[in-house]
């Protein structure tokens, strides 16, 4: 349609190298919509007067009614000879109002800003439901870390095992961990939220349109102003991309302590059966593989900010076809994002905790070490590194010589020769009742620092954490609601003008 | 000096292997103070008495005190047995105060925190670095920009001429991207401004350590409060480093359309001498070798940012060793940053602009047949679509048959053949008129849209740019303030301490 | 099918987000060929009767049938219980056939061989044709290069004017690079034709498979002979992707030229109307668009790469469903490869070579610098820092105070003011002579280094590549029939085995 | 030195940005070698005589003397005004022998094939040092996996316990890996072996310089022939880099299995005390540190490779200043590479393995269940299918209903349950003795396929991997030897032609 000077048509290959068309019904229903406010504000400037603009409106609604059925979006879509989606729309509308109305609706705009609109609308959407989800998902550790507060499971660091904790104490981890996550892709709104529509292929136009009409009419707060800027720049996305990266790499962490902590020799946790699968030829495996195919899509999400960084890299001002490849590489991270979230809440909500197991395995470790150190430090005001040192050489005893006995059952006697040997004026009485009561259900309650696993700091973070969440939750649905609004006020006045026709 | 229950010490290929002290050369300072700052809360809570604290006090600002010759702090680094600098440092320390005083130092905390502390209190300091030199650059665009808003220079799209524009109107576009990263590297801070120190290795700690109180004397604004998230997470990192990815990503488009224009054949600026090398063979050469650089920079700041995604994707929760490896990722990263930001700026504020060719360049160009094609459509109400085709016509009689005319030097028997087949009414005076009007000069004088090249849009984007550059930078300032007081603050506090001994 | 042990059946999100039913279209022909010759063996170590193969091998023949028809096969795939293509097929023939036969077709084989079975076959096939396609790429190069042997053309370091040289020189440039890329694709071949089919879920069976006899059936060289390497390891597929990526850099910097070429000011190549986009409102623009999606398209199949690699990245040894991501990426990555082939052999075997425009720019550039000095060397032996010093000082002379004029038309009263400055003792008529002499036409002619530009050396390269492809054709066509062979007496054993049914 | 046109020098902050003298001590001994073979060759063709010759050569030695202290090098190249170590080489030189005769030594080459050169001779000792490397790690493999032939632990998928296997199995696992990466960088060593010395800056020289001769004076089997593709090409650096990431993967899983295998709830290996670290404060830790550094340099590595593939990504052809940026990132990846694979040859030599421990696992899991499915499939011929059901109820009813009996232990009476519930014909004593039979040590005698851990077939692995090995060392060891014959040779013949002077 748009060929004016080439005297030949693209060769067939060329057309489905180029063409985005199979990717771009994502981005039907945008298209559609944000046509519908340049066109009501092109009735506006006079260049489409009512019975143009009705017409239009009208037309481009019942492409729109399509939406609901995206085999028929799809073959809608499928054609010849265009390029792209908005090439297409446009032929689609042109073939049924007639070109002398048709070849009015894409006056003062460009592909070049189309396209930045439509990625854009479809971003801010994607955002808002990836961030409820995140809200989903920490209601979710919230109630499961309420279950746990006083469960006793090992801390780790190194995969060894290193001081006692609560079960809930990881749970609130993850939260904090996704709240600053939540914080991320709330920042993004506000640069996401500018229209780019009216900057046209690069220089602007010389059609006297209103951008801050359509923009308003789009539910945006503002514009992205420089004409260049509005159809080169692609920073916005990169940055939504990395908060996706960013995101997953997080979620790829609780999954491999989930699928280490199922494994039979950890065997903390047990993933509900829909949420694990099967081998083909071993009966006994229960295998965690949501949890390995989130893990491995973090590194998908990771390859897609990549690719996009590196389209960009050294592309020179102005829109370069280059550009199209990030948009499937956004949809693609924000479905593997959008899903994940998905299931992690579902396991999540499932999951069962084998306290007994975690409880043993904590009381044959050695992680109360660091407790007894510091009891002796503050009962007797020595210094740290000789209170670690004692207690290195009862781990090495209990360990070297004894089988592995807990520090608990070291008897007396070889306390006393510890002592000795570092030479520090400790009553043996007292270490003998410091070694024998700091087992793992005290050792938390003896934690003192803010944010330890000490129950009541639990309690307090626990708090903290649904008072920010609360927050979000109110500014998120205050945005969810201010697009929608725009949207549905677009569309009752698409409704009302398309009557003027009639 | 840790290894209380290991029989062995390291082999020596694996203390080289494991060892971060080359790089941790980037946390001297850091260590120092945040241990000073430890040492002050560890009095206050009892831990140390005064004469302790002074002493511990004093031998750590004496190893301060070298940190004005990197050469002297390698060499006070370089270690036979340490693994890091901060083993190092309180190697050091205990060996001057003893052990008996010296062994306190570490009491309530643990590497991890205090590794996540030092990191943390460095990436502060350096984003307030980039962003004020992000503001320079800001500076240089928008002075330069001043004298370029009527310049006239094709603007393109696939590197093809697109319109007429302005210099001016690309400085501007680098600014608006700019003004975003600003805002990015922003809304870090208030991540980034908080203290992970007293998390301990991974659970707290049973000393009744106050954790806000070494923040407020570090000038943190508050806790990362979990104590598995204190220590486990490098999320704010991430986010740092990836805006770092981004800003650099931008940069390097910039130094791209400078490498472009200064090529003999566009030729519309010419870098300063000093901005530019030469080559050992040929005489003639003058190349743009620090844009290269930089450009290919922004390939190495992409890769550590995913070399750091991915070093932390699938890790279990807890503190694991692979986590030092982000360390000189994210400091080499930043070291890029600031220079590159360095050099843009000396390259903008120097660089000439070739005024004449561009205007030439643009003039032999077809870069106005939107602009006449809109002329028709607002004159004559015609669709754009069949402006467009007519205006294609023209252009390809130009090219094809006239050794590339300009339009406006079409004869008007050829308009009027173009007319014809096109059949649309339009009197053909007026249509010589106007394509005989619409040459460069005049073009971005016709542009109406908000953000246009329209040398009217120009000012009042300068505009909108100063405001927001000021707000910023009113910020900026006030945080750098915040910082640099806490940190003269706790100096003072330490001399004070220091003498309580004397 | 598989789930004996699991009580619960997986939740319909779970069974989406680990299904990759969608991708392993790719697999359909190969898992049923695979499992033919699987079948064929097991009746040969007596598993399957004779009956019993015949029903299985007819009912697996009736499912490849519908390999003609993507659509068919989509729906065949489409499926409420399935994770993956393995088990479906299994099921549908196991419906066919009963449970009594089609319950013994997976004797002695997993999930995990038989997908990297099917994986490696298609792999396979695929080098084959990437392989080809870069010989059909050679050939268009080869067949231009022919045609712009005296052709002049500026040779570019930093984008800047460095020597002159003929086209087919940058030509012959791209095919030693790609003649690379075909070496390292062919030595690939030979880690890839290894069979891991036998190898069952990671430690072998008991069953008393003959793993040299069905590799030999499918055509493979040799066995990956240890059970958990067969299931476990992907580095081959990793290289695979890394060949991708390299040929993928190097078609993004041919692409980089020729887009840089067709931009109005270099202007030395023209693309057919074929390869080329124009503008939705800008009529003059004729776009590069297919050579700026192959560049974008680089950096999706380094993206890929980095995807897979980290993937791969601390996975503990023996299957996670982690590596079923790995799949989509390759294929991703060598659909993308391989229709990059196709359009650049198109765009090499279309464009136009703008001759004169090319030699009108190296006639006004300074390219001869070096070649003039070169002269001054071997005439007067004298060193060539003190020639270049007097040739710099001549396009300084030549630039700075006289418009550009050309070397050659420097008076001879300042070379003679230039020898003088330097103090060489210079013949003043003969650096006229050889000033005015080394022109653009004449200076390929003086280059006498092997691998120059000198047409002399032109037509030995082109010799020398000719040779080098017509030897990897005939590798390249060898084993192309070797494995299409195989093919094929499976294909004739499978109808054999049928007929021994009725 | 160069700057022949411009008239003002690089500023002070760009030198610094543009300098890699400090990674460029890496090419200091390549760099005089190289120019020594070059200068010899000058002679040859006579633009340097004999005296000339001599001095240059003396010279260069003299500098060359200093190779064996890095600090004395790091000296010598500090410079107030060189960009690079070739350009300050040069000056020292002619420094040291006066103009007349160092401003020969440049004659007939440039930077540009300088640095190809100097970057593709370390590369090349870089890579025989890797192979090298790679070879002792396989024959600790080697030595270790003859230890544990018979040695029981659980073969894991989805790390999960799947089949029984055995020790040496693993190791060999790794060996086949390994041996792959060997063949990948054996095939790089024919791409690396080719001098691009003598293509100039991009279009060879004028100069009838000889390119065989001084290929062949270093060791070269030929030339990159095309003068473009000598100077611009990276591929064969990427492929070089790519197999570092393709090995460092590998490793990073060897690391991870190790990680979770010296965990205490695995606790199947023992690391050697002096590859272990502990906490700073708690003393009972020992941590697998070196193998997490490993596991994280893998993402270092990656990173490179990334940041190199997309430093070329849409470079023009020709030089361009972004390539030097490669070369820290090969070295550093190189480095990273080679002493990873000392710290893992150290690692496997050292480590104990708790065979007891593993024995007890295997035996507690129900990883039999296949072996016993395959069992009854052998004896009854029944459908594979319906023995995995069979044995899925067994296993069922072992979890759920008995604590976690092992399968050997359920009652007979529950045998004959699962039997009728499954209809199938089997005498119930044959499969009481089946399972009580099939225990882990048994299991993997009855594994029949190749490649399986029967500890017959592990036999036959090792002897295929020595064989392979044996073979590969013959190759290495050649090549080695023809490299540092070459470097003899010509150091013999400096020596002689210095002599000429006296």
């Amino acid at each position: 349609m748009y060929r004016s000077r080439q005297t030949e048509n693209l060769d067939k290959n060329v057309l489905e190298y180029l063409s985005s068309l199979d990717d771009d019904i994502n981005l039907f229903y945008y298209d559609i919509v944000g046509t519908q406010a340049h066109c009501i504000m092109l009735n506006k400037i006079g260049i489409l007067n009512h019975q143009e603009l009705s017409r239009l409106l009208s037309s481009l609604s019942e492409l729109k009614d399509n939406c609901i059925d995206q085999a028929k979006v799809r073959k809608i879509l499928s054609s010849d000879s265009s390029e792209d989606i908005h090439e297409q729309i446009e032929a689609l509308v042109t073939q049924s109002v007639g070109l002398e109305v048709g070849g009015k609706m894409h006056t003062g705009r460009s592909r070049n800003d189309q396209v930045a609109l439509d990625i854009i609308m479809k971003a801010r959407d994607d955002l808002l439901v990836i961030s409820n989800l995140i809200t989903n998902l920490l209601r979710s550790l919230i109630t499961r870390s309420k279950e746990y507060q006083t469960t006793i499971v090992s801390l780790y660091t190194h995969l060894q095992q290193a001081q006692i904790g609560t079960f809930s104490h990881y749970l609130l981890s993850y939260s904090y961990s996704l709240l600053r996550d939540l914080e991320r892709f709330n920042m993004i709104f506000d640069r996401i939220n500018k229209s780019p529509l009216g900057a046209c292929a690069i220089g602007g136009t010389s059609i006297p349109i209103d951008r801050k009409y359509t923009a308003s009419l789009l539910g945006f707060d503002g514009l992205v102003e420089n004409s260049i800027d509005a159809t080169s720049s692609r920073d916005v996305i990169i940055e939504f991309l990395s908060s996706h990266a960013i995101l997953m790499t997080s979620l790829s962490r609780i999954a491999e302590d989930f699928i280490i902590w199922s494994t039979s020799e950890f065997n903390y946790i047990e993933l509900a059966d829909k949420y694990s699968s099967t081998s083909s030829v071993m009966p006994q495996k229960k295998n965690p593989d949501p949890l390995e195919i989130l893990r491995s899509h973090s590194s998908i999400v990771t390859g897609n900010l990549l690719s996009a960084l590196t389209i960009i890299k050294s592309l020179p001002t102005g829109y370069s076809r280059d550009l199209q490849n990030i948009k499937p590489l956004l949809w693609k991270s924000t479905a593997i994002v959008t899903n994940s979230l998905i299931i992690m809440v579902g396991i999540i909500d499932t999951f069962k905790v084998n306290k007994n197991i975690a409880l043993e395995q904590a009381n044959k470790s050695y992680a109360v070490s660091l407790d007894i150190a510091e009891q002796l430090v503050i009962k007797y005001n020595i210094p740290f590194r000789q209170a670690h040192k004692l207690v290195g050489r009862l781990v090495q005893y209990a360990i070297k010589n004894n089988d592995n006995i807990s520090l608990k059952d070291i008897p007396k006697e070889e306390l006393s020769k510890s002592l000795d040997s570092i030479n520090i004026h400790i009553d043996i009485d007292d270490l003998h009742t410091i070694v024998r009561e700091t087992i793992s259900e005290n050792s938390i309650y003896l934690r003192k620092s803010t944010g330890s696993p000490n129950p009541n700091e639990q309690k307090k973070m626990l708090e903290s954490i649904e008072h920010l969440l609360a927050d979000t939750e109110n500014i998120l649905s205050k945005r969810t609601n201010m697009v929608d609004q725009a949207f549905k006020n677009l569309q009752q006045l698409v409704i009302e003008k398309c009557k003027l026709d009639k």
